[in-house]
């Protein structure tokens, strides 16, 4: 078996990804959907939100003028000649010595300029008795408060949260134009491997990869392609590189050994960029173009996978859907438990529980334990330049989820 | 128009809702679709993972007894006897003075106790000479080491992150037994609404609240049902509150107007039990029960009606669904750019900007201008005993999206 020629650091990495991974391209959504989808330019409103002068309270609409000096001792009468309720304006209009009774946001009447609130009035019949002042456009919302007609309401690139829906279907959207959801095919090989929901038998395990890098192009916004085992055969597995997609990630046959297909498939019809990482665990990942899309070799190892499809796929996914590229995990800082170790030159990926404020990296052995990624609660990074950490060091917890 | 009589504290409603409301019960899906999804029950293995005894080097397997004395100046030939690749085991036995090819991952033929690394190795033939000593049980993985059979995978209540979907496809799970999607209906009343994808016209805005209530929901881990606008009437109120779901969020009409219809039926037929918050916005906030489910009137004013499902109706959706209490939003700690006044007695709900490390409260109108909501980064509560905090004081923000 051959070494790595040479190892990318984690840094050149990325920097390469950077370079080559671009936004996709446009779709139309309902907007009813589009929650969470990242929208694909600035939004104006052709609209006045609200497109009419309304009520903020419960009260009578009335011209100030008619107020003027109205207090509990100087009770001011006036004649109410009809009501404004929600979608269902008065018809008529307002006027000296008048008043149309209106519920908070009702049109007000032409000819009112004031809501007087019903706690400053005495109704007796078809009369109220102001009992106090209000000014001109007092308790009253005007035409375009909200959103005025041409003004920017949301820009390129924002993932819409529900708010943003709500504002997007007040100005009258019925579909929204985002960012197309990445394509990732998942090219699983490995001849040991049987389909997700067999039973493992004999010497045959079953596909892990697989369905955890389904999960996980879902959560980064993607629409993951899986259709089934790929055998160990560079025909096959060069058919599956060049499937319609976005993005390729293959999990498994990523190293240097003779049986490591994907690499050479990779170098020879198109392009490996990066082989080899100076990273622990996924020291054998590699990427590169093939037909003017990402290939993401990803390690067979699960916890390789994972950690792989994190640092490198997963960003990659992320930024062609139009999503930051950073990780979406929360982060904590706390203090470590017991010492850290690490080695220069090489970037760790450390398991660790998070115990009452405290950090515990995980004693586990290599990144063929996958069950070690669901016993931690996070994971801490060591950087290239670092020998690791005494106990007691703030470090900063990605915690997974 | 009456006042409320009480007001209930943001704890108090809370207190209530805690105490009625439960977790759902189970359904199955399959493992493929259940990222993300609340584990309803423990999950303990059935198989050892690995089943077998594997290679954890490319190399050879040997009997370790065989490199006794092994060095670069004492190599010790062994005869190679075939090779075992991961799902394609060597058909025959090791024994003393024999040596199986191995790949990593691939079963260890009987007879064999360690892997010899292909580093210590010289390659002739069908001969290799090993140039280093192995000890017994080297390079190789035991059955079981990542999952042993019948221990603990997984504990119930667990949400399904991407390598637990792998880890329960390696135990062989095609099926999970999940917690249900609790089912919300929307009831969204208003003679002055136009159904979402409409242009607003006239004195007719359309329903931003039920759109936006759609997407709070399923970022919750619930399924909307929101058929359409329902008539400000009491039968169709009703009807709605009766229909078939695990919880009613009903937008408008929760207040104590006589055109507040929502309040009395559900009094009337059910429990009103909490109706007017000491907070702002969302002071006219009602929950109760009806037919055994949990009912929210939320405002219709669209800034409380998103504080008010965020407090109440999102928490209630949460634990519906086996989810944590705890809202979704990540958290910061920065310092007021400037004062942010509040009221003894009310919590304040209070949007803000974040800008250079600074925290800025927006200085906008109502509860009825939505925009407010996209316009700021997140929000800062003020709580019932405070009357606001000085410019530089450390505040908590919660970040929306």
């Amino acid at each position: 078996m051959r070494g790595f020629a040479r190892r990318s650091t984690v840094a050149e990495a990325i920097g390469w990804l950077d370079s080559r991974v671009r936004r996709l391209g446009d779709e139309r959504t309902a907007l009813r959907e589009a929650g969470g989808r990242v929208l694909a330019h600035d939004v104006a409103s052709g609209v006045d939100v609200p497109g009419f002068v309304r009520a903020m309270m419960d009260g009578f609409a009335v011209r100030a003028a008619d107020t003027i000096g109205a207090s509990p001792y100087n009770r001011l009468p006036l004649n109410v000649v009809g009501e404004s309720m929600p979608g269902r304006p008065f018809a008529g209009r307002a006027g000296p010595g008048l008043a149309v009774r209106i519920m908070t946001g009702a049109p007000l009447p032409e000819g009112a300029d004031a809501v007087l609130p019903v706690e400053l009035v005495e109704i007796q019949g078809d009369f109220i008795f102001a009992q106090g002042e209000v000014s001109p456009e007092k308790h009253i919302g005007r035409i375009g408060e909200d959103i005025s007609a041409g003004s920017a309401v949301l820009s390129a690139g924002r993932r819409l949260r529900p708010q943003d829906i709500g504002v997007l279907s007040s100005i009258g959207a019925a579909e929204v134009v985002v960012v197309r959801r990445p394509r990732a095919r998942i090219v699983v090989t490995g001849n040991e491997l049987l389909p997700v929901g067999s039973q493992p038998a004999g010497a045959r395990i079953v596909d892990s990869n697989g369905p955890m890098l389904e999960a996980l192009v879902v959560r980064d916004g993607g629409l993951p392609i899986h259709p089934g085992i790929v055998p160990d055969e560079p025909g096959a597995i060069l058919a599956a590189l060049r499937s319609d997609a976005d993005l390729v990630l293959v999990s498994g046959g990523s190293s240097v050994g003779q049986e490591d297909l994907a690499p050479s498939l990779l170098a020879e019809h198109g392009e490996l960029a990066i082989h080899g990482l100076a990273m622990r665990p996924s020291r054998p990942t590699g990427m590169g173009m093939l037909d003017g899309r990402p290939v993401f070799l990803l390690p067979g190892n699960p916890v390789s996978c994972l950690c792989a499809y994190d640092f490198f796929a997963g960003r990659a996914t992320r930024v062609l859907g139009g999503r930051s590229p950073e990780w979406p995990y929360r982060r904590l800082r706390a203090s470590l438990k017991r010492k850290a170790s690490s080695t220069i030159g090489r970037l760790d990926y450390l398991r660790v529980r998070c115990d009452g404020g405290l950090v515990e990296p995980l004693s586990i052995g290599g990144a063929s334990l996958l069950s070690s990624t669901t016993r931690a609660d996070g994971f801490v990074l060591i950087p290239e330049e670092s020998e690791g950490y005494p106990a007691g060091t703030q470090v900063e917890v990605f915690l997974y989820d």
